[in-house]
């Protein structure tokens, strides 16, 4: 039995989305992407707008990928609608990765703006996902008027610093009903198996392949990890223990000791 | 370029090593076995030397594995060194691993006593596996005594609970020569991916998929999880940042701050 | 010197802001008070607004103690700011906590409604202290709209579960300029004392206090506690090492490494 | 009721045990001993055994104060009982801090020299804190063979890190009956009230102290800490909840998930 993620009208086999950026080269991006055996790709619509540009970035896609042009360099709805009205006039399609980024220092979205740009761009038949703060009410208002998928932080972008906010990811993913993909921040591949052993529906990395000593074999290891994780949600795992055998539980640390149990 | 682990004397694929115990039936062992791709398989001698059982828990052990043997049940050095014995002479090999356990509760190792046991092993030809509860002290009289690689514990045996004792085990990795494999208290796939991508040699995984509700799968995405960490790690793996930018660094939370920085 | 914090036009010693519900009885809670020598108290309206009730939870709250009103119950702004006109009509004064929850489960507040609250409110007077969801966006609105601090959770209320939103709490102490406050999820003194290490400016227990087996000491537990992270914040502490003497520097283990340092 | 650690034929009330290594000056220490108001104060017999030095070390501590000598220097058991034997024909008392450290990157304590050097002295009359790595085994032959107190390290020598061994070190507290006292690696107050709140019986600190920005002002938040946590432990905590309310429990993302549950 096939595992596909439904997500935007498609069918996907690889959880694990791709970025565009920081690759040393479109060559060696395309080894990347093509190793990751990735099904879905996001492009910042600055880069494909090239015009006269000699060389561009979509040529090194794979055709079975699915673009996702992202609003990067948006600074508030506005400029994140106009973004992908340009890139669907310029034919990449409608599946839309909304990034709205007020705060220079940390590049962490503006769950409002975002919101905003979201709603507008649902209505006018785009496939949107929102990147996001991780934060439940918010979050709810994504998947309420109509978002593919809720894209929370990890940690801020290019940091490489993982899951700094699982507090939050864990409850999206218990009460959002769209798929919850973590974006940003993973930076090592046990950091995107944890993901998807929490039940993210997928991962997006970019920096930390791309910027990696070797892109190619740390795209392949991104893949196989959050393959194991997928493959571990579905299955189910263990329970954790405090004991190696149960036979007489312990008084927890953060539980009543009466006088008795009190040490010196 | 293929990435074998040479240890004891053989080139060996898989750096996933697997248990036997706990498991519902033979059968779904062997399936385990089979999907986890192990190359190497732990028996306790007592559920081997079972004379007249019309079962015999080797018989159900691929022909491609090598089994190391292990002590279960030995409460010091001497009941170790008696049970590698009778394992050598049964036909099990000269794979020991030595689990001395003198702790009812946490199934602690012992780790003088395991030193011991190692000691008199290896002088008899023994290829020796000591589990222990990390220590750079004695790990290092292990190593210098002659033992195949070292087995820290990552939490105890059956909690799954992860690698609680990281900062142990990575000085143990940075120091000691021979082989680091975390055996014990690895509960998910991303715990087995963060050991490799820390640079453990290999992994020793029973209990967790074991008693998990399907041991064939969860094999499996362990299995993934082990190839995912070792590649990042011979891949190399990008470096952590605290902002997403880093044009002016922070004032870290641990660093002195001077009147003006200091907050209301 | 004296280290107070200035806030809504107050000069206050303690910075451990403490809750009054869920306590065994008045007396009880008076006593904790008294123990926390706490000098801002958050009362739920409803618990004052009693009319005819024989008992009147203000009158056990020491009168050198700010009460700050909590609306408790809101499920949107508009309610919010109803429940703050009631309690400075009431005479409750205006210094008016707002915590909009519209999540039944995890007791989440609504940035969204928060913010029109806060907005709505600072303009009628009121000295305004948001209970949010941490992000960096929506907290450099709510400090532009001029609230008088801005309290995001640890971890969900009641929870004793700590600071579980580390990451995104000290991006909100590091940019916005108006007091971070953290409200919801402390369990532990030692979470309130990392709080305070880390450049927070008070924070605020209620839960933990109330429920655990003897109040009362636990109270002084926490504001010796916030005490003594205050003070390390302000003299300053030394830095974090990877090894006890830096005459090599070690290879981070998420650094790249070549192929000599790669382990068997 | 007064809460006294009865320890080495003595009553303690600080629980906050100081060493004198890394100082400005011999006066900065002393302000800082008497900011912490220690009890109890480690001091290298190197340090003291200065002969015709104009100044002593030994005149600066308060006369309050008893003195613990450390074998700081030495490298193997017999070192460790000459320095002890030598601190006690020089009157600087019998109470013995034994520090056997073999590897000089990490100053990590040889857990076998140091259980020799225990055994020992503890038969010559020595009052006996031998400094370990965390270790059940090594442990219980160190409380059994007479040792005052247990004292694990938190994370290496130096490194302020904080309590990295926090699995095994409360496996200590659970099945050791003697104190245990966490020494080495703890760098910031919430880390001293975290091992307090674990149920340790007291903390070493002096690293974290002695170089920080300003010693004294440390010296009093790490034993204001120290008190809170102890005060927490024996007054007890509340239990840690995954929701704000119990009213639905959820699923936690380690247990069986069926079907229906599994996410897209």
């Amino acid at each position: 039995m096939e595992d596909l993620l439904e997500i935007g009208g498609k069918k996907i086999a690889c959880r694990l989305f791709v970025g565009t950026g920081k690759y040393a080269g479109n060559a060696q991006m395309r080894e990347a992407l093509l190793a990751a055996e990735a099904d879905v790709v996001t492009v910042a619509l600055r880069r494909v707008d090239s015009g006269a540009k000699a060389e561009n970035i979509l040529d090194y896609i794979p055709p079975s990928c699915t673009v996702m042009i992202n609003t990067s360099g948006a600074r508030n709805a506005e400029e994140a609608i106009r973004i992908a009205r340009l890139a669907k006039a310029a034919g990449a399609g409608n599946w839309i990765k909304i990034e709205v980024i007020a705060d220079s220092k940390y590049l962490l979205p503006d769950n409002l703006e975002t919101l905003k740009a979201t709603e507008t761009l649902v209505k006018e038949g785009f496939v949107v996902f929102p990147y996001m703060s991780p934060d439940l009410s918010m979050a709810r208002r994504l998947a309420d008027c109509g978002a593919a998928a809720v894209m929370p932080l990890g940690s801020p972008i290019g940091t490489n610093r993982g899951v700094r906010t699982r507090e939050l990811v864990e409850i999206l993913i218990r009460e959002i009903q769209v798929p919850i993909i973590v974006d940003a921040g993973l930076g090592k591949p046990s950091d995107a198996c944890l993901c998807m052993e929490m039940g993210c529906s997928a991962v997006m990395v970019n920096t930390a392949i791309a910027v990696s000593p070797n892109p190619v074999d740390l795209a392949r290891a991104f893949s196989l990890a959050v393959k194991a994780g997928r493959l571990a949600y579905r299955s189910g795992m263990p329970e954790r223990a405090v004991e190696a055998r149960a036979s007489s539980p312990l008084t927890g640390f953060l539980r009543e000791t009466d006088d008795e149990k009190v040490r010196p």
